[in-house]
C-alpha cells in the first residue's frame, strides 16, 4: 500500500518543522502551516501542500520577508488596516481579524485592509474566521495578471477570487470562494500534460484569438467567467482590493516580480457585516430567515458551496488524511533539505 | 415621420405631469422622473418610459403607497436606514444619498439600507449618485423568485441586480448595473413573440429540464450568468439584501405579491467605499493609478461598461430624445387617462 494516513495533528506537526526549517518565524509558520493543513483537510488539494513549495521558493528567492512582524493600525473609521511589512498575509490575517470582528460589531459593518503581503492562501479560511463570530463577511484580492478582459486580447486582470461568507448557527457556513477566470491555470496545465484540448470559452492565444489548445492559452490569456459580467467584477476586484487599498493590481504584482512561478505580492480587503445590526428593529430572525433559503435550495437539488469541502472536513477528522508516497516523499524531502529541495 | 423628437426637459415635464396625475405625490413624482427620464436618455429602454405603466398597474392594485413619506434613521454605526414605508425605493434613496456620502467620508465606508419599498429602477442611477461624490459603491436587491439556482429545477432567486461603481475625475464615471441572471425575463419574452428559441443555458422547463422554448422557459426558471458562481452571487445578494436587512427574498416578494406583473416589494443595500480613505498613507492617486488600468483596458479593444449608455446620453443631451410614434401615444393616453389607461 503506497498511501500514508495522517492525522491533522501528525500533518500540522510535519508542516510546521518544513516551515520552520526553512527559516520562516513561529508566527508565520504557524499561521501557513494552519492554512495549509486546512487545504489539505478539506480536500482542496491546489491550497494544501502543494503550495510549500511555491512558498519556499519565493523564500528563497529573496521575495518575502520570513520575520516580518505585521503591523495593526486604527483610526477611528471603518477601516482597519495590517501592513504586512513584506510577509505572508497569514498572520497578518490572523492579527487583524478579531479586530475587524470587534468593529463589525461596534459599527455593523467594518472593512480590512491588508497591505504588502505575500498571498498564495484561499480566502475562505479568512471568511470562515469570520463566519465563526456570526458575521457575514467578504473578501477579494488581486493576483497576476493572466485573464483578458471580456472582448479584450491580453492578459490584464488576475484570477482574482471572490469570497464570501454566512455564518449558521448549528450547520457549517454558507461559504463561496472562486476565481473570477473560467478555469484555474492549474486546470490549463492539466490539459497541456495529458494533451487534451480545453474547452471552448477558456481562454485566448497570443493574437486574441479563440483557443482550445492548451500550449497557445499558456501563451495567450485565460477568460474570465460569465463573459462581461465575470469581467467586471474582476475588474471591480482590481480597483477596490487593488487601487483603493493603495496596493498593487495584477499587472503590477506580476511586473514586479516578473514571473507566475513565485508567490505574488499585493494586498487584500476583507469586509466583515454583522446580521444582528443590520436586522435590527426589523421583524424575522436573519440565521432562521437564512435557513429557509438555504433548505428550498437543497430541496431542488442544488448543492451549497463548500458542501464537498465541508465533507472531506468531516473525513479527515475522523479517518485522518490519505497521502500519497509521492507527496510523503515530497515532504519529507522538504523538511530534510530545507530550501535546497526547491 | 412617425418620430418626435423631445428635449430632456420637455420629456421630464411630460413623464412627471403622468405620474402627478396617477396620484403620486410630488416628491415620488419626482423622483420617479428622474431615473425613468434618465433611463430613456441612456438608450436604456428597459428602464425608461417603458417602466410607466407597470407603476401606474402597481398603483392601481393598491400596492404601493403613493405619498409615502420615507424616514431615515441612523444610530451612529456605519449604517444608515431609510424606512421607504411603502413607497417606491427612489426618493427613499434620495433622502438616503446624501447622509451615505457623509458618513462614507467620516467612515471611510458605510452601508445605506432601504427597506419597505417598491422598486423598479435600474441601479446605477444610485450609483453614479456616489461616484459623482468621489466615491466607489456597490448596490444589490433581490427581485422576484424566477431563477433557478446552479444545479436546481425551480425558481427560487430573483434576477437579483449587482452594480458598481468608481469615480473618475475627467471622465464617466465606470459603471456595472447587471442581472445576475444569463438574461432578462423581458429578452425570454421577445424571443416567445418572435418565433425564436433561446440560446442554450438560459433557461429550463418545469420539469427542471434544460430548454431553448421560450414557452416552456416562462414557465419554467431562468438560470444564473456564469453556472455556480453567478448562482453563488444571487445568493449572496438574497442574504446581504434580503435576509440581512430584514426585508423580503425574491421568493418571499412572489408569494407577498402573487404576480410579476407588477412592480415587486422589498429592500435594497448599498455599500459606500471613500477611496481617499481607503488609500491613506499609501503610495499613489487612486485616481490616476485607476486611469492606468481603464487605459489598459482599452488599448487592447475592450470596452468599459456603461460606455454605450454614457454616448447615448452625450446623444440625447445634444439631440435630444427620439420616440416612437407608439410612444407618444402611450405617453398621451397615460397622461390623459391616468390609472383609467392601465
Amino acid at each position: 500500500m503506497s498511501e500514508t494516513t495522517l492525522t491533522l495533528d501528525e500533518l500540522e506537526r510535519l508542516v510546521g518543522e518544513i516551515l520552520r526549517k526553512a527559516g520562516l518565524s513561529p508566527l508565520h509558520a504557524d499561521a501557513l502551516t494552519r492554512v495549509i493543513v486546512a487545504g489539505e483537510r478539506d480536500a482542496c488539494k491546489s491550497h494544501g501542500i502543494y503550495r510549500i513549495e511555491g512558498c519556499l521558493r519565493t523564500l528563497k528567492a529573496g521575495k518575502v520577508i520570513a520575520d516580518a512582524q505585521p503591523e495593526l493600525t486604527r483610526d477611528g473609521s471603518a477601516i482597519l488596516r495590517v501592513d504586512a511589512k513584506g510577509g505572508f498575509s497569514c498572520a497578518a490575517f490572523e492579527l487583524g481579524a478579531p479586530v475587524l470582528a470587534e468593529k463589525a460589531r461596534a459599527l455593523g459593518l467594518a472593512a480590512l485592509v491588508i497591505n504588502d503581503c505575500t498571498h498564495f492562501s484561499a480566502l475562505w479560511p479568512e471568511i470562515e474566521a469570520l463566519t465563526d463570530q456570526g458575521l457575514a463577511a467578504m473578501a477579494m484580492c488581486p493576483s497576476y495578471a493572466s485573464v483578458a478582459p471580456a472582448g479584450g486580447s491580453a492578459p490584464l486582470l488576475g484570477t482574482n477570487p471572490f469570497a464570501f461568507g454566512w455564518p449558521r448557527r448549528n450547520a457549517d457556513p454558507y461559504v463561496f470562494d472562486f476565481a473570477t477566470s473560467v478555469a484555474a491555470r492549474g486546470e490549463i496545465e492539466l490539459h497541456r500534460r495529458a494533451g487534451t484540448r480545453l474547452p471552448e470559452g477558456w481562454a485566448i492565444d497570443a493574437s486574441g484569438a479563440p483557443t482550445t489548445d492548451p500550449e497557445a492559452a499558456l501563451a495567450g490569456a485565460m477568460l474570465p467567467f460569465g463573459g462581461h459580467k465575470g469581467s467586471a467584477i474582476s475588474m471591480m476586484i482590481e480597483l477596490l482590493a487593488g487601487v483603493m487599498i493603495g496596493d498593487l493590481t495584477s499587472p503590477e504584482a506580476l511586473e514586479a516580480l516578473g514571473t507566475t512561478t513565485l508567490v505574488p505580492a499585493h494586498g487584500e480587503l476583507i469586509l466583515a457585516f454583522d446580521p444582528a445590526r443590520f436586522a435590527q428593529g426589523r421583524a424575522g430572525d436573519p440565521m432562521a430567515r437564512a435557513e429557509t433559503l438555504f433548505e428550498a435550495l437543497l430541496g431542488q437539488g442544488a448543492r451549497l458551496p463548500s458542501q464537498r469541502r465541508f465533507q472531506a472536513r468531516a473525513r479527515a477528522r475522523s479517518e485522518g488524511i490519505r497521502l500519497s508516497a509521492d507527496e510523503m516523499a515530497l515532504l519529507h524531502r522538504l523538511r530534510d533539505l530545507g530550501l535546497e529541495a526547491v
